[in-house]
């Protein structure tokens, strides 16, 4: 893929983001926006930092630990998460702490903040601080419940439960299910980065910037209510199905003797594939399962008989006679090995990190950027804030052109 | 919220999409971008259509219905997902058709599909044959593995199983867990959307558009990937948790005589609170429990205790007691009473759609916009293409320029 240059270019080059993110979700969608080709300035407190610095498993001279055993090991969630990121300490609590903030707004074309709701305006750095300094800044705010809330701290387990997901995931009867992906957490930053882009855009007609609010509750339910759940009560049609969705049956999860697969036969051909594959074609002519409609109406003795066939047969057999007959199946695949996809390894959609330092003996696979460009790359700048105020000297010096008096000063007042 | 006029604007207003799109992910991808004020303009083939037509249940003039009953009784999959788009029928396969297409191509900013992949490029529609009528366009392909990947259709609950993420749900021991949200139909148009966006950004500094192909493996296995699942099985981590997660324990979902709740206790405070609303507070100085070492140490017995306590007491009164002492808690809420939250209502991230005709008894309430603009609004114009080919005339004569006798001959040949 060429734009017909030699020097492909990320989307985003020549936006500079500051970043007062910490923990999960701000700090995925400044790393997008890194990714993308933005310039990300990660703010921390020049006193511990962001806490994501310290989640275990950890990575340095001696591998992989649970505890951190020295100082230069690194938290594999930081690692992550910072990747590309320039690192300089701040302390917003001091005026010298400030003044410099309002040196990098003045810069910036993005500030993206996730502090509990109300807590920048009470520190002096929130939308309308920064719009007096630059009504061309694009602010977003990523909260639990949106930027005017209070009703404090929220965590991705909490908006699961909030949001209907966990309800509507396994089995009837059977308790709610945590999604193992922090889908909350997630979510909410990836419509932020649409909020910012969408605001970039308008920028380009009115000339200004405009507050972008973000709430993990609303982008999760927003996601759950893609699904019309009271007309499919209305209409008698179950909010929890389990592993199998019977109104399309068959279609769902199944068991083999070593393992699980996911397998679509909803459609004619495909309900014949199957019935061949498990060698039985005879069930084609079965009154039960002769048409679509008579196996939704026998969704549960087809399931069965599905069953029966496939817990015999080891996972591996079963897609492959699944396969032969063009019939949509996939094994139920443990991270590790969905990781190592060569789909997803070849366009980036995961990626290795790495201490900047010591080797590691394992593949530290985590998450790229999922977007393929023609005439752009996506990617990492080779930086990570290793430690608290890691570029200091090249963004106080660099971008806001302070001199060596300047930053000493700033240090003595322990305002960086 | 007020950007200084009376009138606010949507943040895309003034692109136009052309949307080639079915099923599930590319309409969603193409409402996100209709709802921030893109017009888009959905082509439908002039039998058939958008399969999401045919979703059950269907709202008309009886109510909610399973079984479509009358002409204008609509899919609500289809009033949801095709809200606020202009439709107009094109059959792509006659040179006719193709001739309008590129016409539409050459007003357009941005094309979205999601066609199998390699469809659109065999049916002479794809990115090239756009770039020759519009080097400007911006053209987006949504597929199940990659643009360049022919490994045929790829569904929902394929996706899930092949990410790693149906895994990573559920209980040890037990069978994966298909999430009943459909996580990866759904989140590969919302970076999908992040794509297009950039590229826009992009093409503001290069005057061209560019090819932006998202994957659904890709999109759902790198939130996956966040998690990194090598290290912590290095570490002795499990990738499967289920309802709680005892590294951080009290953390998860507990029991309730008559539901289930959210809690999260992970720091001393937190937990000392959730002691004193059990009732138990001497629990805080218990030797199994008395600090966050042993509480992680201790998790099993401790997840009993708790259950033991709420497991006897209605939802609601474990949720107040737990609030009165300030710890994070919130019920397993039903989808119906999560889309009906006042908080997201207010902020419009669940949105009631309605039939153009009849009214109905029950709130359908859908997916919003989850993004709060201070600048803008979001929101969809009151179009709906109730019949395939709904606003050809609008869209051909006012957009295009086409007379009478073109709309007419186009017709006549079975191109529109």
């Amino acid at each position: 893929m060429s734009n017909g240059s030699d020097l492909m270019h990320r989307p985003l080059e020549g936006l500079v983001v500051i970043d007062l993110t910490r923990a999960l979700a701000g700090p995925y969608a400044t790393m997008l926006l890194a990714g993308l080709g933005a310039q990300v300035i990660k703010v921390e407190e020049p006193k511990g930092g962001d806490l994501a610095r310290e989640n275990s498993p950890y990575v340095g001279r001696d591998g992989i630990q649970v505890v951190r055993r020295h100082d230069d090991d690194i938290s594999i969630s930081h690692l992550t998460r910072a990747r590309g990121k320039y690192g300089v300490s701040l302390d917003l609590k001091t005026p010298e702490g400030r003044a410099v903030y309002f040196d990098l707004v003045a810069k910036a074309d993005i500030v993206v903040e996730n502090f509990t709701a109300g807590t920048a305006d009470r520190l002096g750095v929130g939308y309308q601080a920064c719009k007096a300094v630059n009504p061309r800044v694009v602010f977003a705010s990523l909260s639990g419940f949106g930027a005017t809330d209070h009703d404090g701290k929220a965590m991705d387990v909490i908006i699961q439960a909030l949001s209907g997901a966990m309800y509507t995931s396994g089995e009837p009867g059977h308790p709610p299910v945590r999604i193992g992906v922090p889908m909350a957490d997630m979510l909410a930053p990836v419509f932020t980065v649409i909020g910012i882009l969408a605001a970039i855009e308008q920028r380009h007609k009115t000339g200004t910037g405009q507050h972008v609010d973000v709430s993990m509750l609303g982008a999760l339910t927003s996601f759950v209510a893609i699904e019309n759940w009271s007309a499919m009560a209305a209409a008698g049609m179950p909010a929890r199905t389990g592993l199998t969705v019977q109104r399309l049956s068959p279609f769902g999860v199944f068991e083999c003797a070593d393992g699980y697969v996911a397998v679509v036969a909803v459609h004619e051909p495909l309900a014949r594939g199957l019935f061949a594959a498990m060698g039985q074609p005879e069930l084609g002519e079965d009154p039960r399962f002769c048409s679509r409609d008579v196996r939704v109406a026998n969704a549960t003795e087809l399931e069965a008989t599905i069953n029966e066939w496939s817990r015999k047969l080891p996972l591996v057999e079963v897609v492959r006679a699944l396969e032969a007959q063009n019939v949509p199946v996939a094994p139920v695949r443990h991270p590790e090995d969905a990781l190592v996809d060569p789909r997803v390894v070849a366009r980036q959609e995961t990626m290795a990190v790495k201490h900047p330092l010591y080797r590691s003996s394992i593949d530290l696979r985590t998450a790229g950027i999922p977007i393929q460009f023609s005439g752009a790359t996506t990617g990492f700048d080779d930086a990570l804030p290793v430690a608290i105020g890691e570029h200091n000297e090249a963004i106080f010096r660099d971008l806001l052109g302070y001199d060596e008096d300047r930053i000493a000063a700033l240090k003595a007042a322990g305002a960086i």
